[in-house]
């Protein structure tokens, strides 16, 4: 199959609608817990909207689990990251060997935790642990030529999809999303000023803590990058263009989680910009996505304004890794407890407001 | 006895000063694990706070454990709640049936949960769940007069301490506090306004739910109060006169664990009303407190605006009971996890920044 047949198919993929006649009924059920009216706030939100996407009452969490998928960046060739580019393979080390941020936060809450080499710049070897899905050795420098063809971009979905449907079928109805990829943010921004339509200028940050003249320095470079490719409004286009492995295979996860009815956990800007490009496919997904955290990425506040989301924890957080999505991850455990747990005014004989 | 005497006592409670000595030995080894420095934002902030309150570069949680102190007040003889006085009462034994918000959210992470009926106005019989420490049938209603005789005051204080310090020797160093008490905001609202020297209109909201016209009634009646009792500035005449037992337990509790180097995790805007009082006798106990969330009630902003202090979550939440200090729990515990888990740039050969 060609890049435009296999584009054609993803674009036919089937979201379906929540069922919001179930609304009611979750709503009587929250207010008939003992409690105040409204009083557990955006617990209460997160509540219903997981019990729809279960289309149930008494929604529950089977099998919690993050995949983080690593990824170089040609980008990187033109310094825009304060951090050496073999700092992505050495991470990925550190994934496997459980040092990570991720790791701890992962293990914490019984999460189960896959890592996924989707095009890190280095051969790992006696790595039993890395899922190994490899498209590249780090994409192109996107400042003189596409980062990914589109058939590498549609590959990369199409792995990320694959992922998700395995761990679909092994039990998971909730799902987080993490990456590691030095160079990724300037990807992010680019990505979410196309899809957003938002100057360029608002969405670049100091990423991993760029120094101010680091920072004008990735500027000027995104900048002329933006001119150099005058890409289409095509998604799979400017995905292509200034995208990463990473960031694609969780774009196909994201829309695979979907597809299968999956709780969406989305971290910091880099998986948001991978969201933005899945909402260009099928805007229905993101009535599966939780919002964990507003990253200290100045784009990420863009990111949620835009889509009209609140972000569970805002702790100025900037690590990536899905590190904001496993800590908001209790909360969302909390709301689901809430529903199911709880005593109801008539179960514990509590009268009710006068 | 005499409370004269009592109270000179607890002013002269010992609060181990923070040894900031070991403050940049903390950060030299936060910034030294496999992340971006500065990039787990708030995290880092609260690690530094455990690790100081603990004295060590690896603290450790042991045995949490919240304590959620009941009773009725005086004051809604006026109608100034929503809910009828009753309820009180009935949520100590729906807490105690273990169907309320909090023994779901105290159970799900794993923390002792202890009831305290600090003055519920009610018998309660074949409870042996209960600790109860009742000091009266409620409070006296202080639109007319003193909520509780400085003796009652003292005692319930007195009982808190001794609460807290039963577990500490049982080895837990961290403790949340909660509460129950049809009432009590309006006690929190008088107690702010006058701890704070803010206007009493700007603490006062509608708590568990008052109606405009039940806020205008809650307004009018706290107003009559605060000209009625006409108390002088003296922490224990504002505390006897507005407070509540289950106020002035937590008060206590909080003095005594922070005494015991405990962390203290502080809850809403009631909580946050016994903290004021525990202030004004030691204003050290401040460093051992961890500020969970922001209460949807206005009153509480403002106390943390004064104090200058973050909430870990902002969800708009407004039911007390500790709820917002038990969804903080696992975060503070990833902050804790993050010290001692977590590899080093060294342990892991992670390059630094370029």
């Amino acid at each position: 199959m060609n890049w435009k047949e296999n584009y054609r198919l993803l674009k036919k993929i089937l979201i379906p609608k929540l069922d919001h006649r179930l609304l009611k009924k979750i709503e009587e059920k929250i207010n008939n817990k003992t409690k105040p009216i409204g009083s557990l706030g955006k617990l209460e939100e997160i509540a219903k909207q997981i019990a729809l996407i279960q289309n149930s009452l008494s929604p529950k969490i089977h099998s919690p689990k993050f995949l983080v998928f690593a990824s170089d960046h040609g980008i990187t060739d033109a310094k825009v990251s304060a951090y050496p580019k073999e700092v992505t393979y050495q991470m990925v080390m550190n994934f496997l060997n459980e040092g990570a941020a991720i790791n701890v936060f992962c293990k914490q809450h019984s999460i189960g935790l896959s890592i996924i080499d989707a095009g890190v710049d280095g051969e790992f070897i006696n790595t039993e642990n890395l899922v190994s899905k490899k498209i590249g050795n780090g994409t192109r420098n996107f400042l003189l030529e596409r980062a990914m063809t589109r058939e590498e971009t549609l590959e990369a979905i199409q792995t990320g999809r694959e992922l998700v449907r395995k761990e679909s079928f092994s039990g998971t109805n909730i799902i987080g999303f993490g990456e590691m990829g030095i160079g990724n943010s300037s990807s992010a921004s680019v990505l979410t000023s196309l899809f957003l339509n938002i100057p360029l200028k608002k969405c670049i940050g100091k990423g991993t803590g760029l120094s101010p003249k680091g920072l004008t320095r990735k500027n000027f470079v995104l900048t002329s990058a933006l001119k150099n490719r005058n890409s289409s409004k095509d998604p799979l286009d400017i995905l292509s263009n200034f995208g990463g492995y990473e960031i694609a295979m969780i774009a196909g996860g994201i829309l695979e989680a979907a597809s299968r009815r999956m709780v969406i956990l989305i971290d910091g800007s880099i998986v948001s910009s991978a969201l933005l490009f899945a909402l260009k496919i099928n805007r229905k997904i993101l009535d599966y996505c939780i919002f964990s955290h507003l990253s200290a990425e100045p784009m990420h506040s863009l990111i949620l304004s835009k889509l009209g989301k609140f972000p569970i924890l805002n702790l100025e957080m900037r690590l990536g890794e899905g590190t904001g999505a496993a800590l908001a991850f209790p909360i969302i455990q909390s709301a689901t407890l809430m529903l199911t747990e709880m005593s109801s005014f008539e179960e514990a004989k509590v009268s009710r407001k006068a």
